[in-house]
């Protein structure tokens, strides 16, 4: 978090949980009129606080900027070695840290000044807040990959990534930031300008199948409801006799209960998880893993004896959760576990921001879905078809990136 | 956790979560053929670790007896009052420290004997296991207000409160502890007797509204199908049109799911539930409280909008959360909220182990319905019937303690 | 610590440091008329603060008392015994839990007759702190072993082991509990009684040596003065020719400089403790323990290279320090080493409360000195003499407990 | 600390005491050929890690640098300014990255041209220790204002502030870094080079007084010695009668032996320190600093009651210790204190690396010693001459930097 306040822009950051980076009485102890904040899941064992944003930079008579980002340039190799020859050092290898480094070098002109001419250096995928002394302004990259919203809470305005966030802190949305948009905070409200010429919306559209909360609007759709209708449009390309439609906890309960709905059949909470235990940790051997997801995990045997059920999950990335619920599903006595993904195969490696695995991890690979099947242990595996998702956003796929089902990238991939 | 090895009796205490008080390095040093375990959530803001459980008891030679104990004694004041007169000090104000002072004061004579001379004294709930350097051995009270369920892991026996307990580490289930037996593990299995004449069943029928995981089991009868019909015969008695069913996560799924599917409604997931987010802690004010609450639940408002919405949890006790969901699914655009609860009303203390608030506090203490409906913000107030949940549970309602519901207790209370 | 306010006797018990256990905010959070606290170096791997003291015992009606105890009883295993046939439970095994059981007890004659009536039966070493609701109440055995002394600051009234701890707090020093007396702090200051006919004082003799702070007065004496007269008294028992003389840091500082005052030799501050190293852990190696002890001291090698030194330490007990000392003053060049010890040596185990090894493990066991002085490494061994001590302390030897030392116990052991 | 080893250079920072920020287990699973530490007493309240050093710098290939610096640049607002208008961005205001950003910038014509070239640049005091992924590189600049030495434990080359850090890891002190000196660890050894004409040496005489451990030597000199002959030389200054000497706990120890010695007057270790209690920590109110105090200090009545007392301390920077120490005595019943300061008045700024005070907070800005002493509640105030302090150090005072007693800066101060 950082804050702009009586004695400039300062910050405190740390590993660990919301509460106990930020206690209660550091929180209350704070005045300042704008505040940067950012969280993430660190996927790797980085052993210090410097990577974590916000990142800020510092000028030698105590003022700065601090900027948050979401998503990933794609020209990061190129800029860092162009960087690296003009004698610039780096502490991280973040791209965030190349943005950073080219809207510093240009905030003499203004910070919408700077973000205009970053805009035309940096490729890829950002959307981004940086405040200076003076000014709290957010961007978007020209496609628009990943979402930003603008909320108001009493007098002040509050950017987002998803509108969940803003109903948590009790802000009322008010629109998104557009693609290329940049949108400055100043005594008069929000002053819009555009940083370049757009060059065609790409949104994510895994912000809907598997990022975004389901009780977030993205581009006007609710969350929710892209999911639940897929889930419908799955009930089309199902061709096992079911029992029961079961939700994998709980990732697949909107398009379950699309699912059910339409085929007709019954709901049923049918494993149970519990609430208390974390991820799944790497544990060390087979035994351990084993028990960790049965740790988390348990189905209700009575309701699914002899029964042909329908599991259904968001996504089939790398497999393991679905692999241990059709097994445990299975040795609860269950007839049959169809396997039912609400989202095509994920086939093709992201570029812009998803921290997803390498290719050879991914579970659709295998093109041969019955293969794959018996490899996760399902009597049959059903995926979406790109169409359904597609159909569910609003038949207007030439909006999204949908490289991940694709292989269809938007615009150049410098790397 | 108490275990038995090569030192005698041993114990970790702390307060604080399972996996901070036993690490995965001190777990895996401890060598012991008997361990026994407690885990409870500190309703009281008590700042030391004496009153957890294990209790031991240490002789002077070192060795001692480990007690573990879930429900609550009727007769606490005049034990308590009986052993101060014969000198007895007391650390704590428990009444498992009671029950531990009898056995170790019978314990020459054996455990199995030491249990049943203990159990001639003391009255009301207990579901318990107890080890010394010897053997250890499982009770249960008379009446069996309390679950105990005795499971098998490889040559190992386990007691456990629930059967998803023994779920969760791979056990199978073998039987419950039957009321008032004792049954002792020894080299030859499993050794039964019975402590005294039973007095009739009285199992605390709370237990499938509320205490007991979905995923259990208890007396043949499994916990989710139980809340799941108490919600397909609630349908019976809501008079209200209504557009959609919503669980009130995660409590009220189970019979949310009933309800619906008897309805023939759809049953949406209309609120979300933040998993990040603990309980609502005690705010200082309010406006804090309110702010705690809209960090955990959001509503899906494109959903709920104009639409007539039945709320579904398992109970009504305080009434804290149900009051705040049908706040949330007003404010986002409800045209009515119907709250349903799958049980009868709360209406008298329990002296048997739950912890329940006083008499005062309990919501349902006002038997006009419509009028405590208007208080809790809810367009009309939906109870099960006594008999709903007799149905549910088998029709066998003298085998159960109702006295939350009936006011009927079941033996004498002396206290 | 136990404090006594609105809510009746309340207590905050951990591990750990003064400061992590009662923070700043939590001891300013508390309003109480008394308080007792007692902290203690834990020699015990022990896993839970329940042995912590002050010992807190409770009655039904949630009155209680609290107990803060220094020293060891001697009957400890005979009462044990005798309370266990009664029916008495012990969480520990510590004979503060004894005596805290009899003072229990008694507690309705009223808190004095209850000491007076505790103390016919309890036998050893005992200066002790109890309050209940009323009253604050400090008492010590009838030969006075281990030290109490009073302080004014204000109004208040404070019992400590030491005068330092008086200094410390900024407390006036009124006069020591007395051997056998029982004072009670009321609405009209302090009262006065006496237990048991005193037969004869005890006060150990190794508080001067070792346990209390240089900066205490005890019975009158200042312990700085007490250790350098026993440095000063040493100088007649050395043979050895001496280029200067060294303390062992911090603990052999006063006798030191009594040592080389008197032989009229420089005194020099040869050895380096690093003030950041903890006491030296036991770590697995001998390679280990080797590091952590040059880690914590290091010779001034210009000083010493070529010298006849004499080290300087208070007692001799396991001997560790100063075989690590001797090794490194060798290393460092010094032609000589000799260690001088100023007190006699301890050959004798203590029941009355210091915590020292079993026979085995004394260094003094040897009483061949020059083989004992050679498994050192010193070039030379002196111990003081009893005398030189008894000298210092004021030639009244019958007054103190010599046992470890002499080998003659005051009064019964009874075991 | 920074390690090299098969990943590449990474590192391990936090702010906490060394043994939680590496833990053993920790510290023992790290395979590296070269390991570089930095600790630092963190004197501001930064809340982050971010400053900690080693500096590490990356490239986008994984390589990397990694600096530890001990000494203070003076050209630093220059060179930023430069390097900012360079487009550098900075996450520090430390010259430390200053130092690393040239360093990097010319890292690949090989570090040790790349330290010359960097020596061309900056100005100031700088020791520090560099590592790349196939070298160790040790520096300081060519005045030589910070000490650095090099020691070999078996094969392998350690470098040091001081020599008492060789000492405490075991290694052989071989000789000094010389000012101006690049010495670097290769195959066959070290390799030595210089990277500009030396401009004549300024050693920071203040070490001697205050820095570094009395049993290191610097420059062939005993830290310890030259105290004490300081203390010795003060003799000849002090014109009142004195009773006794006291150090001040512990930084006044060997020029109070050097005085008493001389003077021939009892050495007394009249005020006793707790060794559990850390610094004084900047507490809220005036009440709460005296408590603080006299919880940390606490004279020995019977040895000053009516005694003329010299209490001696290394050096006279804000004077807060010394001022509490002289209430204390004087309340514990000395007739006379007499303040005695083994260096000169610290009068001017340091420039180098000294974290001292600004101007208006030194104690002997009033060059009015006996208004001081009356200030300080003294009887009188004795300083060193320059001439004792030089005198000590070898008579040779061109070879030292002194300005912080003099006021005569070495070289260009181009700030």
């Amino acid at each position: 978090m950082a804050y702009n306040g009586a004695k400039g822009i300062q910050y405190i950051k740390n590993m660990g949980h919301v509460d106990s980076v930020f206690p209660r009485q550091v929180i209350s102890s704070i005045e300042a009129h704008t505040i940067l904040g950012h969280v993430r899941y660190s996927t790797t064992g980085s052993s210090s606080a410097v990577n974590a944003q916000p990142l800020v930079a510092h000028s030698f008579d105590q003022t700065g900027i601090a900027l948050a980002h979401n998503g990933n340039l794609t020209n990061t190799r190129r800029l860092h070695h162009k960087l690296l020859q003009e004698g610039q050092i780096f502490h991280t290898t973040s791209d965030t840290e190349i943005l950073l480094t080219y809207l510093f070098r240009f905030r003499n002109q203004g910070l919408i000044n700077a973000i205009k001419k970053t805009m035309e250096i940096v490729e890829g995928a950002y959307a981004a807040v940086i405040m200076d002394q003076e000014q709290l302004v957010a961007f978007r990259d020209p496609r628009g990959f990943r979402p930003l919203v603008i909320g108001k809470l009493g007098e002040a305005f509050v950017f987002a990534s998803e509108t969940a966030a803003l109903d948590t802190v009790g802000a009322t949305f008010l629109r998104e930031v557009e693609p290329g948009e940049i949108v400055a905070v100043g005594p008069d409200g929000l002053k819009s300008t555009f940083g370049q010429s757009r060059s065609g919306r790409s949104l994510c559209i895994f912000e809907y199948v598997y990022f975004a909360r389901p009780d977030s609007v993205i581009g006007g759709r609710s969350v929710y409801i892209v999911r639940k209708t897929v889930g419908s449009l799955l009930a089309g390309r199902i061709s096992a006799k079911l029992d029961m439609v079961i939700p994998s906890p709980d990732s697949g309960v909107s398009a379950a209960i699309g699912l059910a709905e339409t085929l007709k059949l019954p709901l049923e909470w049918a494993v149970h998880r519990n609430p208390y235990l974390g991820r799944t940790f790497i544990e060390p051997t087979q035994a351990e893993r084993d028990l960790a997801v049965r740790l988390k995990f348990n189905p209700i045997k009575v309701l699914v004896k002899d029964k042909r059920v329908a599991i259904v999950d968001d996504s089939l990335v790398r497999g393991t959760t679905v692999r241990v619920l059709t097994a445990l599903l299975r040795s609860a006595g269950a007839a049959e576990v169809h396997l039912c993904i609400a989202s095509p195969p994920y086939k093709y490696p992201c570029y812009y921001g998803i921290d997803i695995p390498v290719a050879s991890e991914l579970a659709a690979l295998d093109t041969n879905f019955d293969r794959l099947a018996v490899t996760i242990g399902a009597s049959s595996l059903t995926f979406a078809e790109p169409e359904d998702l597609y159909r569910a956003v609003g038949n207007d796929n030439h909006a999204f990136c949908t490289a991940c089902f694709s292989g269809i990238y938007p615009g150049d991939l410098a790397e």
